[in-house]
């Protein structure tokens, strides 16, 4: 394998072989390939893309560049869902107690937000005393005993994709689309997860902004899952505008216990439910998705999935009675009203904007160092199709005395209209492989 | 200026501005910029181009990423020639003094050998004596007082070039165009120099294997001297066998000498002629080329070209008694035949085989920090179009007594058939701007 003649042979746009990719990507993970021919190599796969053999050549060398996760004694299937990131994205803190109270076990290894979306592990450090740097011995035996686990990165999975990562965003070549896939599936089958579902928001708050790009990132991830002989379902769901109506880490946990109880909007709730009957579905724990929503139905009716919340708070160190008594969690000492400037219908909400205001407002991160105050964020009043009153309220902002500007980005974010929109699918298209 | 940014913007297809292709440069030439976002910018120039006046201010910002000599105090018109490279090319060892006897001044700054292809800096080292490495002052005198002086690079000239020849090597985006082109001319340009003669060789010795290549090289070196004020005048040449006769280091320094005398090979010599004409022109030394050629054919007559270059070599501490007396150059103790092994003619000769023959001989080098034999090397007795017959020598060996695969490699080089091939023309194109 010479990196020089690998580098070539991709501008070329001939097909590089699977052992060249392994020893190429082994080699840069150990330091024997310097980032500028790494480099080099993305950008020309940049321009070149990668055949469906050398896509699931690449992310197998970038999962096997690390220590993957045998979870083999966890009796069950194991099922985790990622999505793709969005602004008021509390899928997960729903989903995985739905899931296993259904009986899937759900291995979840996630994120922290940056810029305009919000991360989970976040989320969950705003309930007292939850922990997401597990071992991976306690990981492995809540996956079996509770049935699900919520942790952060560790620097032993996939570790060409950190290093990768780091040099991908300095060097222009985030936004390509096999390099994204790999990334997030090398990542997720590190898990030790037997099957997989997808959730690839598409929409102006999305990384991809029409369905055709979502849909060919969701095919291309299924692509790698298949060559990984792992089941892979990809929904594409809409991020046109914040998912639900709360946008900040402790509000969002709010509306997640709220979702529980059934009491929470509907497109969160109907979000939440397809991922989750997907993952039912996968882990044979319903023979088809209506079976699926019946089940998912019952253990949200009779307080079973909350309860299974509470013990994964509990098994993680967090507090189980902030769940119970929700006033436990961090809440912000203001609020204030974001007021309409004219009548009409909210046409459309600038989804992206809306996260960038919550950020400023200290609930995300700006740089990786930034600290997160949990207790601020937003309640959407209105959502796209509501009809307003000039001088009602479009959101109330949770905060801590210093608005900044927050006001007028939020009045900017909302677009409003003489009419309502015709309303769109929160679940765009399905596929699977 | 951010890297990242211009990288996106490049590998968009966005134009450049020239202030921050000029920041670029200089902060990667001072370590700012690392390898890496270089490499990417490399490759995204590769598959993206450079518009000309991108090309222009790129150009620009290798030249002044270093020190660029002053010869203004030097009186005449300043020409140099450069030759994109290819095997028995000896025309600046007798274009500078022909040049010189005529009054043009030619700071010419050379590079040395690599692979396939000789170096005049190699070729005037077997000279005894010659040095190639003298200060600026003394190449500041000489193009003065003598009419040339032949150095090699400097650490202070274009040190962008050095640091980004060495990442393009490494990174597979060393073929690529205006990459090439503003190399050679940022290193040109350093010189001091009013105007410049192109040799662009076309052919299986040469990088430009068509004319259609040649041709898009030297149209991109004529806009980036049209961008720096400089007159450019570029000759595509026939480098689809050697040049002359001779190959290798001292016996390119008799054949140059003989050059001088009018008794060396016709294409040699016709190319040879060629440039210096149009150095003579630009240097407002003859009125067209046909005033230049008989003041080169009276130069030569009258012995001034012979003498200017023993002037020359004294100057550069070299023995101009190796020059009057060319059996004091460096000789091979072994000399060999390589036979014709059928009857025919010569209807081809892989120019790059011969090169990589006579390096493996020891004419050249295979790395940079190879040392090289001056003496050995090949005197070719049959060229394209000459009858041979079966056992007749195609090429005489002058050797140390390891012959290697020579034999068997310069054999297969030459390429018999039962009919002569119709001739090439030597000068094939001629290019201004």
């Amino acid at each position: 394998m010479r990196p020089y003649e690998l580098i070539k042979a991709k501008r070329d746009g001939h097909p590089l072989a699977a052992s060249d990719i392994q020893a190429f990507m082994a080699a840069y993970t150990r330091g024997d390939v310097p980032d500028y021919q790494m480099a080099a190599m993305c950008m020309a796969i940049y321009f070149k893309g990668l055949t469906t053999p050398e896509l699931q050549a690449w992310a197998l060398a970038m999962l096997h560049s690390g220590e993957v996760l045998d979870l083999s004694d966890v009796p069950g299937v194991k099922v985790d869902k990622h999505s793709t990131g969005g602004v008021g994205d509390k899928v997960s803190l729903s989903l995985a107690p739905l899931a296993a109270a259904c009986g899937v076990k759900v291995p979840m290894i996630s994120g922290r937000g940056l810029g305009h979306t919000g991360g989970t592990l976040d989320k969950l450090e705003s309930i007292p005393g939850f922990k997401v740097d597990l071992p991976v011995s306690d990981y492995r035996r809540l996956v079996k005993d509770v049935g699900a686990c919520l942790i952060g990165q560790t620097a032993t999975l996939a570790p060409a994709d950190k290093k990768l990562y780091a040099l991908r965003d300095v060097t222009a070549t985030v936004d390509c689309l096999p390099l994204i896939a790999s990334s997030i599936m090398s990542k997720k089958m590190a898990e030790g997860i037997d099957a997989l579902v997808l959730d690839v928001k598409v929409g102006s708050g999305a990384f991809m902004k029409s369905q055709d790009q979502a849909r060919e990132l969701a095919r291309t991830m299924i692509a790698i899952g298949q060559g990984l002989g792992k089941k892979v379902v990809a929904l594409l769901t809409d991020m046109d505008q914040p998912l639900g109506r709360a946008v900040g880490n402790a509000l969002e946990v709010v509306e997640a216990v709220e979702m529980l109880r059934g009491r929470a909007p509907a497109d969160y709730t109907e979000v939440t439910l397809a991922l989750t009957a997907e993952m039912l579905v996968l882990a044979k724990e319903a023979k088809d998705v209506k079976h699926a929503r019946e089940r998912l139905a019952k253990v949200m009716a009779d307080g079973s999935a909350e309860k299974k919340l509470c013990e994964l708070v509990a098994a993680q160190g967090g507090d189980p009675k902030a769940i119970t008594d929700l006033s436990r969690l961090p809440t912000a000492p203001q609020r204030a009203s974001v007021p309409a400037q004219a009548d009409g219908f909210v046409t459309g909400i600038d989804t992206e904007g809306i996260g960038l205001a919550a950020m400023a407002l200290g609930a995300g991160r700006a740089k990786k160092e930034d600290a997160i105050d949990f207790a601020v964020g937003f309640t959407l009043e209105k959502k796209v199709g509501d009809p307003v009153k000039k001088g009602e309220s479009l959101v109330t902002v949770h905060h801590r005395g210093d608005l900044k500007d927050v006001v007028a980005r939020v009045q900017q974010a909302y677009r409003l209209g003489p009419a309502a929109p015709k309303a769109r699918p929160l679940v765009v298209e399905r596929l699977e492989g």
